[in-house]
């Protein structure tokens, strides 16, 4: 199988899974499939390029690889928030997005509609501070409206090139932000990575059991491809907003809706001024099975801890915002801080300040 | 280009788009792929088995595509509630599941465990009722936690399998449910589906713009692939929820966190009984960029309507249920029904039961 000359470990489920029957297996999967001829004779020899890739990660110290198995479950948002705390530490910091149909990374660094520009030492990433690079497909699309129409193959190219073209520097960490799922996109970059020594994956995902279903197929792909399970994240782990934050509505029989905020924040005033002080909880996604904390300890990976649902958060991801800046994320800033710090510990890396 | 004999228009975009240079083409992307040989080689021809699908397709009236550009935006909630609902109404209804890395719609049916059985007419479906049959990748795994890692040509092939040898009778509706993004799967099922007639995708999204911007990409796919956007769903509009149904907690200055629940519950039933009816709404994600109405406005595609966040309905989702079936899930239920009318209407089907 043409694997890019890595060897995926021979495994049923990699092949296109027929019905229990013996007369629907591989073969019929790939049937009047145009890659057939390739897939049979791709050379198996190790890749040129991957001595390029070596020779440029030589100067990044800690790589990092963000994964979730469902989407939507705040991964770019954890990686940029990431980056920004690490670059906030003095770090050399590079964030390298993979997520070639849907590149977020470009607006959560408030970098849209920047290009990238070549040198003789390559491709120059976007700068959102001088210790804080970003390189996005996004940053190469004439019309970010359009639809870039992938197939598996290009993908693979596209990474390559980021790893082996793009001229970062001397470099403490290197975020590198995939799309959801295992897919290309994972292969290649866990075996572009792999080459040059990668620190290993944090998984993101929110306590819902679909997400969580995905997230342990996640981790048996890490386990699949040796690569280290460095945590688990639980994102949107409940939303978690102050109470006079909120709009209060009251709805009649026939489902008409009536504004009834004022009169809700002035009774409070008036009457229970302790009650605009607290902070409202709702477990928005079910988490009645354990969560993450309790897959983790299921498959034996660690759990670096929760985030909640913080509206401020998401405000801040859509306007390419650090959560660190201000006070503003009050409740999901110090969350993600003592998940970082966790992670720094784990990877003994110590505090630049300190 | 080996596109399965499928003409996708000639676009810069179709490449690996290097930087803005002249020496960074589509050449270097495509340099060290394995399946180059196979592109230059592939036969243009159409493809044998588009005539076993069309056959197979010729008992279903109505196809539908269900899209997002972003995961996580309840794409497969929304299909999963569409095909309940259209099951409800007397329709006889396929749901079909082309995410193939993460599948969720056995879960979301209720149907975890199942097994796809073959008989002489083709595999069966699983069955929810005598008419809402359902397939997905998901009834053929082994192990669920085991990752199955797929190259882009054997997505390809299981989804024709899907389509032309799956036994789904005679059907009024079948959803198919597509992964995120615009990759392989998305291109193979149109190009399959299209020589059979397709009526067209309904696109889902948040009100963030992260989401918007990879929906506008979506509409983009939908009009070079030319396939009608039967409309737009914005999910998870603002959080809203019953005020009883939170936790309401005090926070220290140190971070500390106290449960004032009791105390709030017990103060409003004295003091203020109307706050209790009352329904508490958060607009999570930042929708201050006009959402997904302003989006549809401005590329000229119809606007279904909103589903606010309702957790009740997560947690319908996460058992398998039907938010239909009882009054759990009042704030989502309705403004969902609302949407399928609209739909059925735009589709000019009319209720069985009328």
């Amino acid at each position: 199988m043409g694997n890019d000359g890595y060897e995926i470990p021979e495994n049923a489920n990699e092949h296109c899974p027929g019905p229990q029957s013996e007369s629907a297996g591989k073969s019929d999967a790939c049937e009047g499939c145009p890659n057939q001829q390739a897939c049979a004779t791709a050379p198996k020899g190790p890749d040129p390029d991957l001595v390029s890739i070596v020779e440029r990660m030589a100067t990044v110290k800690h790589k990092i690889l963000v994964l979730s198995g469902k989407g939507g479950v705040g991964k770019s948002t954890f990686s940029a928030q990431l980056s920004f705390a690490l670059a906030a530490m003095d770090f050399q910091v590079g964030l390298l997005d993979i997520d070639i149909c849907g590149p977020s990374i470009p607006k959560m660094l408030g970098l849209e509609g920047q290009e990238i520009h070549q040198s003789n030492l390559g491709w120059s990433p976007v700068y959102v501070e001088s210790n804080l690079g970003v390189m996005s497909i996004g940053f190469m699309l004439p019309h970010p409206d359009e639809a870039v129409i992938w197939r598996g193959p290009r993908k693979n190219g596209i990474i390559k090139q980021f790893l082996k073209d793009v001229y970062w520097g001397e470099l403490d960490f290197l975020v590198v932000d995939a799309p959801p799922g295992t897919s290309d996109e994972h292969i290649s970059i866990v075996q572009f990575l792999q080459a040059t020594g990668i620190d290993g994956a944090i998984i993101v995902t929110t306590p819902q059991q679909v997400s969580l279903i995905d997230v342990r197929k996640e981790v048996s792909f890490c386990k699949k491809v040796g690569l280290q399970v460095l945590g688990v994240v639980e994102n949107m782990s409940g939303l978690c907003q102050p109470l006079s934050d909120f709009r209060f509505m009251s709805v009649t029989e026939t489902g008409e809706q009536k504004d009834m905020t004022q009169w809700v924040i002035e009774y409070m005033k008036e009457k229970a001024p302790e009650m605009l002080n607290l902070v409202a909880v709702s477990e928005v996604f079910d988490s009645s099975a354990g969560g993450g904390a309790k897959m983790c300890k299921d498959m034996g990976v660690p759990f670096l801890g929760k985030i909640p649902l913080d509206p401020q958060l998401c405000k801040a991801a859509e306007e390419g915002r650090s959560c660190f800046d201000d006070s503003k994320c009050r409740v999901s800033a110090p969350a993600l801080k003592a998940i970082i710090e966790k992670l720094l510990s784990q990877l003994e890396v110590s505090r630049m300040e300190d």
